[in-house]
């Protein structure tokens, strides 16, 4: 029995990430350093696909990718590392749900200039604004991101709970962005905790389902709304504080289960880093 | 300006960890499959010392162990290989605060064994046995586990302290349990929350600071306790609910600071694996 696996990986650096300043719906390329710097990761991952390491190709049978293309030419890199057998099996779905936080009025600059553009508008008096619980101006608030984000969390616990229950291997590869993936990380296990940062939010009988896939890659619209369905939620959960993660450019951490069981989502603290014994 | 990390390594299999049975100060020695598991391990991390992926071990300046053979024979695997020149720089401590949780008349027995034992005594009817919140008869409380990591983090974070000042670079790495490095890595940065699982209490004025270091190597007793002096605590922090991480027997976990800031404990969500660009 393989207990199924969520990998996320943020995108390398792009002039902005490097520069520090908040990149949401912009779309800026990778720089030459962040398109080397994800070629290392994944051949660190991908060395010997014949005796993976760390993540066996053959494993994968999803991958979830923000639209941006940072993102998307992320995930690309990662793909030109597995061998041609192994990538043409593996369904790739742009889920738009996976965007970057919409930082409105705060998109393109840098976290200093927000703080005194909040000030000037007469903000953050008693306490320094805190985007995981105070989000942005005219963008997303802290409960748009945690909704949006705890659909994805289901659809992707729907198919690792289907190939659990087969008993078939399925790690799948998410890949997005520095402030949703610690988001959509927090998300996974402190949902767990009856207290804390994770708050939780009835959903109105009035919500619209709807899926936000906005490309496909080996797997059909069609094949997707079916195999990899919105899922319906009573309640979605969503952050009031900063959950105090690093993940830099190029990172890549992992999310799993406890005892194999679903309802048991936890984190797994060495990430990918799981070297075999040889001996 | 390097951000000083704090590496929290898991010793490897023993036939008490593969079995699931409670393992606390019993002093159980690795298999030869957990021996080969750290070798794997160590050799993924150091495997060109001269242009190191994951830790340069120029950059190791100390070493906690807890004082169990099963901890302090993975650390020394560690330290096989790291060359000489390295290794004989490095400061071991053997800290008996990083200990396992004194799991007292659970001792040696099994998850469902312990479930039963409790029942049998008119235990757990409300709600299931949660060590984090409910101890070990005979054994440790979660605010005495609490209590003494807490200690630690503050040695540790202390040393981080003076090297960030310096600008000199500082991994520290632990070696040490599944339960405590599990407990030790949620104190770390989830102290940060202003509230949720983690609690904190106040500390008696008759509180007496001691150090509780039981070995060393590269260094003297009298250089520990001047260097790595105990630090008195206005407060301490203790769990009182599970933190959801998987932590394998040999793997290896991340603790860090945002910002380069000593007052920002954080995980590294990706824990060690974070490979360098080469182009």
């Amino acid at each position: 029995m393989v207990t199924p696996r969520c990998i996320v990986v943020r995108h390398g650096q792009t002039e902005w990430s490097k520069n520090g300043n908040f990149t949401g719906v912009s779309d800026i390329p990778l720089t030459q350093y962040g398109i080397s710097q994800v070629h290392a990761t994944a051949n660190a991952l991908f060395e010997d696909p014949e005796a993976p390491t760390y993540l066996d190709p053959n494993h994968v049978t999803y991958i979830f990718t923000s639209p941006r293309s940072r993102a998307t030419h992320t995930k690309d890199i990662f793909l030109e590392h597995i061998p041609e057998k192994h990538r043409s099996q593996i369904k790739v779905i742009v889920d738009d749900d996976l965007r970057e936080w919409e930082y409105g009025d705060y998109e393109g600059k840098l976290t200093h200039e927000i703080i005194a553009l909040r000030k000037s508008r007469g903000l953050d008096q008693e306490k320094p604004w805190n985007i995981w619980r105070d989000g942005c101006e005219n963008g997303e608030t802290t409960e748009q991101v945690g909704c949006r984000l705890s659909h994805v969390i289901a659809r992707i616990q729907h198919i690792h709970s289907i190939h659990l229950n087969q008993n078939k291997p399925c790690d799948i590869l998410v890949f997005a962005h520095g402030h949703t993936l610690r988001y959509f990380s927090s998300l996974w296990f402190m949902s767990m905790f009856s207290s804390g940062i994770v708050q939780n939010k009835l959903v109105s009988t009035n919500f619209k389902p709807q899926t936000n896939y906005v490309g496909f890659q080996n797997i059909t619209k069609e094949e997707a709304e079916r195999d990899v369905p919105f899922v319906a939620l009573e309640k979605f959960y969503y952050l009031n504080d900063n959950p105090w993660f690093m993940l830099d450019a190029g990172g890549v951490a992992a999310l799993s289960y406890s005892h194999n069981k679903i309802s048991e989502p936890s984190l797994m603290l060495s990430g990918i880093f799981n070297p075999r014994a040889t001996k």
